[in-house]
């Protein structure tokens, strides 16, 4: 029975893949269903019935994937420690109730570990929350401060876009109580500054203030307990149009049409300084105190981005929403644009790469005495931008080379293992990247070739001349050039030639 | 009643803490229960009832630990990388199965996940068996690669000695079919170099082989069944008297007096080439294939590393077992050694730096058809080397910089944020790392005594004066010596004085 269901099911895909424009993603989803039903009945050996997979959701990094994300991760790097970051770690996993009552409809994603005796715990959903748990926890009221890890997510993953149940998050931070917008500017001009490092094409960085979405709320005639809800419907319009949402706040959130119609007008403006201004005269939103504190707010900020010269790139943005509930100000997130062909007119967003905001109410969720510190944050999240990079590499065809070796270690005749030996811990000793075959008797065309196919430049050989002369033959991959090194200037000439 | 419970633990922590010798992780374990009692019983405000803490045998990293932990990464890495290796990264958690049957009596110290639905998962336990699951996975036979990630194990934590419940491993594997003992060779070499460079005192390298170990079984008469159980007994030497081990052995592991105790005379030996030389005439030893095998290898790699030059901290150690199932040749174990009094005759060992060995048949486990892959590697695990480094800065007073910052962008009057916000962005935009506080209107004396706090080596100092005649007056903080440098002269001036 459980092999006829499996033979269907890949006559099913298989059609799918012929006829239809499936979406990679689902065929790759039913793709791994097959798999685990084939594993189920046992492998042609029917011994080793045990899927060979990474868990869903989840990969591999190849040393090429590698190579790539650590130019990613160096350039994020610099760029949070040229803003004078400090960085700090935190565990893999929290206590199960620090991260309760934080995400909002999002807790469902959270991954439990099981109950195998003594305290409960989670993975981390984010990096936001264990950073309020430290301060918190050891009583810091003042830093600046980043933190580069995976975070997880139990949510449906879309490899091929970048959505992954594991992922990387770069978040950097400022708390505590300084003078207004001067912090929340500086995490824009963060994003500003890597997103334009690693040039990924153009982007945008859309901006807004929960106070201004809850002043919207308060004067469209949302009641106050569901702020949060319609905050949520909010948050999806950047994946479903504004029908669809406005569905979702009447039919199943049981607001007014007339409530939804009204948020409807709000969340279609975005702009700049000149659309800031324009709310602050509107005659509703003026007189609510949230949102006229907002829209002052964001003037303010609007003001330091033009002394950063950084905004024409940031768009005020009503339709923004964030779906985490501790933001408490300011919010923003990035998206990376493309223009998909000559004919369209708006550049199409391929997806957010970046976003944060301020919350100055969770470090105060933790402590026990409820004290408040004031932060506001970034988080760039890496997946994408990966994904984009190794897309170019491929079709670039560049070469990327996946170690730093300087020189191999050869020799021309056999017998010479004890002396390659020798000579490469002379080079390790020295501080020189060596390697050597792990062959007895390596013939030197499979050495040379060896460099060829990793990239390593220089070649030094051992024979039994060069012994006798105490000299060193040291070849130079690219030209073939060979010249006699005496070996006591074997390390100084390697440097020379590789620095 | 709860609460009679909580201030009786209570009263008996205070007591063991004045009167006994208490070991502080047993106390620290009790404060821990204490703290979760109260927790329980709600805390004064009677609101915040969780327990602020990260979970049990974890912590969080301080900037002072990250930068120490950093020097400790960077020498292990450009030690990886000086001997040719590649890096590669794999999800922190696993299929259950991939772990399932590959760590013996260990295994019932993995982290599973909560079954949410989908897939069973565990955390990693060591970075060897995902290793081996994604060669067999991505049918690669020939690799040389590192890996630094944190590994979890659900063990009686000892934190104070270094002992976590989630600890980062280093490993470096070198997978492939080559001629006997020269990967291994360099496996021990790398040991020999990590722990030399970090300057952590005298160090000894224990060497031994699953081989001569079984051939010992063999020839001391335990039944084949018991070979692994009794591997397990060896093992405890380093922490527990032999008569402990003969105990478990004879007692709870139904092994024969004699056997014990003819292991018992094997056990003790420790030495170099002469005693390899010495059990390879051993009349029983010598008639034991896996023996011989095991003693003949053992003598190849003794040649190996005198041409490495390293034999002086090598001891060929027939207690060394080492837990794990899957080891099949060469195994080997770093400790630290300390001198513990002028007293002394033998240097005592404080515990395990590194470890690792030989695996040959773990990637065949993985392989649909069982093709073996040969893999020797080892793993660095620098919780205690952490420890040891920490506690080392405390002592020295050693003031350690958390950040990289270059100059503070300052200003010497009132209203002059916005100059200083557009001459900062100048700076970042040029490169340099660079800060400003985030106040309007911040003291000088504030903003320099903020350069002394965190060690930034330069001010710019912005005036109405210095705007005027187009310069910033540039302070170096430890001369207080001023100067003015034109604008466009800042960014050059900068990078000569901090490079």
């Amino acid at each position: 029975m459980a092999e006829e269901a499996a033979v269907r099911a890949q006559a099913e895909v298989v059609r799918r893949l012929k006829h239809d424009k499936a979406d990679p993603d689902e065929i790759a989803k039913e793709v791994a269903k097959l798999l685990e039903m084939k594993a189920q009945l046992g492998g042609d050996e029917g011994k080793h019935k045990f899927v060979l997979k990474t868990p869903k959701g989840t990969r591999d990094y190849s040393p090429k994937q590698m190579a790539i994300r650590e130019r990613v991760f160096n350039a994020i790097i610099s760029c949070f420690k040229r803003h004078g970051a400090e960085v700090i770690d935190t565990p893999v996993f929290e206590l199960k109730e620090t991260l309760t009552g934080k995400y909002g409809e999002d807790s469902k994603l959270i991954y439990d570990l099981k109950d195998q005796g003594g305290e409960l715990l989670s993975l981390r959903y984010d990096l936001t929350v264990p950073f309020a748990r430290y301060l918190a926890m050891n009583k810091i009221t003042n830093i600046k401060r980043y933190h580069i890890a995976k975070v997880y997510r139990r949510d449906n993953p879309a490899m091929t876009r970048g959505r992954y149940r594991e992922f990387y998050q770069c978040d950097f931070d400022i708390a505590g109580q300084f003078d207004p917008m001067i912090p929340d500017a500086e995490c824009l001009k963060i994003v500003h500054e890597i997103l334009s490092d690693l040039q990924l094409g153009d982007f945008l960085i859309k901006v807004n203030d929960r106070r201004i979405l809850d002043g919207m709320f308060a004067v469209c005639g949302v009641p106050d307990s569901k702020f949060r809800t319609i905050c949520s419907s909010v948050d999806k319009l950047d994946k479903v149009p504004w029908e669809e949402v406005r569905g979702e706040m009447v039919g199943e959130k049981g607001l007014s049409p007339e409530a939804a119609d009204h948020i409807g007008e709000y969340v279609q403006l975005h702009g700049g300084l000149e659309l800031i201004e324009r709310l602050l005269q509107d005659p509703k939103l003026s007189q609510n105190k949230l949102a006229k504190e907002g829209l002052g707010d964001m003037k303010l900020l609007f003001e330091y981005l033009t002394l950063f010269g950084i905004t024409g790139k940031i768009s005020f943005d009503l339709s923004l929403a964030r779906g985490l509930d501790y933001y408490t100000g300011v919010i923003f997130e990035a998206v990376l644009l493309q223009q998909e062909n000559e004919h369209v007119e708006e550049p199409v967003s391929v997806g957010s790469v970046a976003g944060g905001g301020r919350y100055d109410g969770l470090v105060g969720m933790f402590d026990p005495k409820g004290r408040k510190v004031p932060c506001v944050g970034v988080s760039i999240g890496i997946e994408r931008i990966f994904s984009i990079l190794e897309q170019r590499v491929e079709a670039s065809e560049e070469k990327i080379r996946t170690t730093e070796t300087q020189v191999l270690v050869a020799s021309a005749q056999k017998k010479l293992l004890e002396e390659r030996l020798k000579l490469i811990a002379e080079l390790w000793d020295a501080g020189i990247k060596a390697e050597v075959l792990y062959k007895k008797n390596p013939k030197l065309l499979n050495q040379l070739q060896y460099c060829e196919d990793t990239g390593i430049p220089l070649v030094a050989i051992v024979g039994e001349q060069e012994l006798k002369d105490g000299v060193v033959k040291l070849r130079v991959v690219a030209t073939r050039e060979e010249v006699n090194v005496r070996r006591e200037s074997l390390v100084e000439e390697i440097r020379m030639r590789t620095s």
